[in-house]
């Protein structure tokens, strides 16, 4: 299984609605695209000092199913319209679990 | 239930071997430390640039919880002698699932 780890922090311009409407955009994505085997999203819980602000944990049963998740178009649309307009920065791995 | 992330870069003079001995030693942290309810770890699998080269993953049942590893003797070890001497860059996120 393939474990697709994402974690964003975003322009210092981008209000609190903005990015609760990008997490709902990027919640959606079970039932727009599909593919993964799990999938959780949501903004970071303000523990610790110096965290990125969102994090984003999707499993797959293997590397195809990812990339067709990653090439889909509605996730290229989602990405586009609700993350890259907004995006300070973003860290990414994927590894096997 | 709070998902603790952190994506680490490891330093250009890192060696492979170096940085399977970290992952080994993160590794060990439930049976060293506990207190979570699921741990994965793992090295990036190559499927994108850009990445971050090594993923931790774990749940806990409650804030406390994870405080209490996050403040364990043995995690701090572990943190001060197979992590922060490698590292470039840490991105972590906290969320609630």
């Amino acid at each position: 299984m393939l474990r697709h780890v994402v974690l964003f922090t975003w322009d210092d311009a981008v209000d609190d609605q903005r990015r609760e409407s990008t997490v709902a955009a990027l919640a959606r994505l079970p039932e727009e695209v599909g593919g993964m085997t799990a999938f959780t999203v949501g903004p970071d819980a303000g523990l610790a000092e110096g965290n990125a602000q969102t994090a984003l944990v999707a499993d797959f049963p293997d590397v195809d199913a990812w990339r067709r998740y990653a090439q889909h178009p509605r996730h290229l649309e989602v990405i586009a319209e609700h993350v890259r307009p907004f995006l300070a920065s973003r860290t990414a791995v994927q590894f096997e679990v």
